[in-house]
């Protein structure tokens, strides 16, 4: 296995992405921080390029690659904001960007991609099929694969919010951050182990509990097609960020579903902040108080919803 | 007629709501300066106490109040923003409030105002019925009318808003906010004209253009029952505010219903920032570009929108 990546990395990575990347704000409310009983400070990754921290991960990773690397263009498959990351990452470089999108994805999603400039390839709406497109691309292409979590770039990539939000805000007791395939949380965890005292949490759905699961029993137990509105957290950890959060000793809470839509909605209602159901799980995991600390960081990791299909009611 | 307030009066203002009231920030997107055709700056009003700029206006007329008066209590009849923000400021100045609230008033409305420890007073759903009953609360009570608008100490606490924006921005072209009693576009075309110099346009829904129609004919003219999603701009100009208006010269431009909630969709989806009707028709001004200059300031009057009741489709 690759090494684990280091704060040093996270710190190459924040260099690297600096003149492409928002430093993004962190904002405060009163209320929520009434029902949550601590202070509480939203690292706003929802502001940032492409409406999520995937920016970061893939900018990182694109402008990483040698000259020669980069010339070759990029590929991945995803449906979510990880495509539409790499697309403006591509287009930043200035190399060619594949990405494979099963063909049933939301056309406001796939014109997004192609709006960075993007060639989008369709596919059945399976994880074989995607993952059989997406080397047929690389075999034609010659692009370098860019996974969406489990690469130790990306991983150095994401790590960048949480070390923003170290120099942005003193004394944290706790950093909490949602988990689906682990590339934000493993980031996450070693920018945070590295520059504080603080505590990393994971927070994930009870329906996509696996990374949960994984740590209790020592071993990667994948999730299986889970039904969760956090569309972003239905990935399963990998390899290399499991075996970061094992190193740093990150526990994982969970939400159910019901909490996930409220604390969603709270953050709209009283921070006037739009930010996708994936975000709102670890703001769930702090309003039910699951979070131990008076001053507790929150990675919001992104705000790209459909707003003609909201859960609230 | 009352003199106009002066810059020295927002200045006074600013001072005085300083401990109380947020200094909202400045938000910017490459999206939106690519549909403009200039650089815009979106002062978040949204993010203002109470979730709108109303909180300036009320927190200063209930701290120029006297200790003698301020005991009495203060008083208003508004089934929107205005009901909240002076709620909250009676709170801050530890005295009671007496709002007369429509008693089709969404329940969420009246449950806000009652959490800021107002007392609700019902009266039928029109005009004289709120008249008449705040005359009756005030006589029964002694407490101090605090009008929504026409009022010296409120234009001079909304014109902080544009007081701050200055200080934030330079070298504006212009400065554009949503007209409905004019108490924002007349403290922001003080402050504006006084500190700067861009010029500052009123934007109003088509359906509501009373100000576009007074500024024109030179008297008052009176919306009737406006149909508008902007449920903040039914009111019609005061004496005061016009006057204001007049000798600022500030032009008005007007957008239909269509693009007020284009213009909505825009700010929600690429800034993740939840703005309401009223907020979104400066903007919808700006994206038809209504309004020249390369450097545009825009007011972001409030984002109290009921979210089970979205215009999006």
């Amino acid at each position: 296995m690759t090494r684990l990546p280091t704060v040093e990395d996270i710190r190459g990575a924040a260099m690297r992405i600096a003149p492409h990347a928002h430093v993004t704000p962190v904002m405060t409310s009163r209320t929520i921080d009434g029902i949550a009983g601590a202070r509480v400070f939203f690292k706003c990754e929802n502001l940032q390029r492409v409406g999520a921290f995937k920016f970061r991960g893939a900018c990182n990773a694109v402008l990483s690659l040698s000259d020669e690397e980069a010339r070759r263009g990029v590929a991945t498959h995803s449906s979510g904001n990880h495509a539409a990351a790499l697309a403006l990452a591509a287009r930043i470089r200035g190399v060619a960007a594949y990405i494979v999108m099963p063909e049933n994805a939301p056309a406001v999603k796939r014109a997004a991609v192609e709006g960075y400039g993007a060639r989008v390839v369709s596919c059945a709406p399976t994880l074989r099929s995607r993952e059989e497109t997406v080397a047929r691309v690389i075999s034609e292409t010659g692009a370098i694969f860019v996974p969406p979590y489990n690469d130790p770039r990306i991983i150095a990539g994401q790590g960048t919010a949480a070390l923003e939000l170290a120099a942005q805000v003193d004394d944290l007791d706790a950093v909490i951050a949602p988990v689906g395939g682990g590339g934000l949380l493993s980031g996450t965890a070693i920018a945070t182990g590295s520059l504080s005292r603080a505590r990393t949490i994971g927070a994930e759905p009870e329906a996509a509990d696996d990374a949960a699961r994984s740590m209790r029993e020592g071993r990667i137990v994948p999730s299986n097609d889970p039904v969760t509105i956090a569309d972003g957290l239905r990935t399963s950890l990998g390899e290399l960020t499991f075996a970061v959060l094992r190193e740093r000793g990150v526990e994982i809470v969970t939400v159910s579903e019901e909490d996930i839509v409220k604390a969603m909605r709270v953050v709209w209602e009283r921070m006037k902040l739009v930010i996708e159901p994936s975000a709102a799980v670890p703001v769930a995991a702090v309003l039910r108080r699951l979070v131990q600390g008076a001053r507790i960081g929150v990675i919001v990791s992104g705000g790209n919803v459909d707003l003609t299909r909201l859960p609230f009611t």
